[in-house]
């Protein structure tokens, strides 16, 4: 299986712990796990590449020239990195034609080769929204007059990257930030759902994307039946959305503890 | 290590829990469990043992007759089985010397080998007592006139066998309940702390019996010191106290997650 990851310096912690319970919760399986990056140290990326391969997977480093996406505006308070994720299909050798993109921020807590194997023949990606009311209309208002009908989140996003060489255009992404500069929080995850969201297989969130912070909203929305059991047992990826981050001091959450222990198990490479 | 389990049939499934903690982390550990019951089935005892001796360890099962502790006086809601924890060293080969008693509502976070070194031949037990005010304050009044500095919990108890044998007196434990019939709460606890408290080797709570409800207080009470961080990676015995459970439906508590997950792992044997 083809994960993708992108990331800086800052996330390199979070990142181990991920790809971990990527690990303990996929035995015997062998990933071949590759990093986009700028500005990583060498330092960082052996480490890392130790690590990876202590679990029997495979880390290909892809150093992304800073001259890359040379067309793309940039953002206040945002690089070019923001472009990665969906330009990825243009720096990954073109032998790969399907790859999970996964954010840091997440833990897995199941066998992933049911998500990895979604059909998304017909699509340029699989991915989940959070069903939140206060969600959805927030977004739907925000980039009107894009159509949406769902806000997907991009922290977890099957790719279609056969498709996406033929099908996406660098330059309507330009022209999409360029055009709604104003109006966009988070960027990615904006271009992804205003240019593409009728091309997205829609994932279901409680398997696949279930946000950390929402545990109870699940729970009663489920009149019960999603608890903790569910999720331990069946729920895919768990994602830390937001700002606050369970690997920080100050962090109170339903999966503290859960998190805590996958941290303490990150440090051990077996 | 010689540990100490005594329980009937709906102990089994946390046991096995506390037992699948144990074992992960103590990796390498070979350890001798004894199993103090009257009323588990074959069946159940040829599960627990092949469990036990998958994952390396010894299970010592000791058939209690009902019949036996004849003079001692039964309480209303409550069996002979209240006996065992503190009449063990009747019930146990005379070559061990040493032995700790863990219930099963536990999870072991950590080593063990600390807390199962720490000297105690001066003592009969030692213990650690949960040092919220309130607990304490009842428990005196309620116990008055025996004198009682600290109400120690009896889920975390490390026995200086040898002493015991020498020192214990099962007729001053029957004469107690017998002349205490009204006011006890945890029979077997209250014994412990009204006729051995002053023969107890106090051991500190956040590392050696950290009860699960009081996160929030241990954490302000230590300046934030004692936070998740600490907990996951140093406190050995994390012990979910009161009546509300972890296994139970119901329940919700900051280590739900942590719980959950130990159970999901129960039922592998790697």
């Amino acid at each position: 299986m083809n994960i993708l990851v992108t990331l800086d310096s800052n996330y390199i912690k979070p990142l181990r712990i991920m790809l971990k319970s990527l690990f303990l919760n996929n035995p015997g399986e062998k990933f071949n796990i590759y990093l986009l990056h700028t500005s990583l140290k060498k330092k960082e990326l052996e480490d890392l590449t130790f690590f990876v391969e202590s679990h029997g997977s495979k880390l290909n480093v892809i150093d992304v020239d800073e001259n890359c996406f040379s067309g793309a505006p940039v953002l206040l308070h945002y690089t070019k990195e923001m472009y990665f994720r969906l330009l990825s299909y243009q720096l990954l050798p073109n032998d790969i034609d399907k790859i999970l993109y996964l954010d840091p921020d997440i833990l897995v807590l199941n066998a992933i080769s049911e998500l990895y194997e979604t059909d998304i023949k017909e699509y340029l990606y699989a991915a989940a929204y959070h069903d939140k009311l206060s969600i959805k209309e927030i977004n739907k208002i925000r980039l009107y007059p894009y159509e949406i009908n769902a806000y997907y989140n991009s922290g977890v996003l099957l790719m279609n990257l056969e498709q996406l060489r033929r099908e996406a255009d660098e330059k309507e992404i330009y022209r999409f930030v360029d055009e709604n500069r104003a109006k966009l929080i988070m960027p990615d995850q904006d271009i992804l759902n205003a240019l593409y969201a009728k091309r997205i297989k829609s994932l279901n969130e409680l398997y696949y994307n279930y946000d950390a912070r929402y545990y109870t909203y699940y729970k009663m929305a489920s009149n019960g039946s999603f608890d903790m059991d569910q999720i331990i047992n069946n729920t895919v990826i768990l994602h830390f959305c937001g700002k606050k981050k369970p690997w920080n001091k100050k962090y109170t959450g339903t999966f503290h503890s859960l998190y805590k222990q996958y941290e303490k198990q990150s440090n051990y490479l077996l």
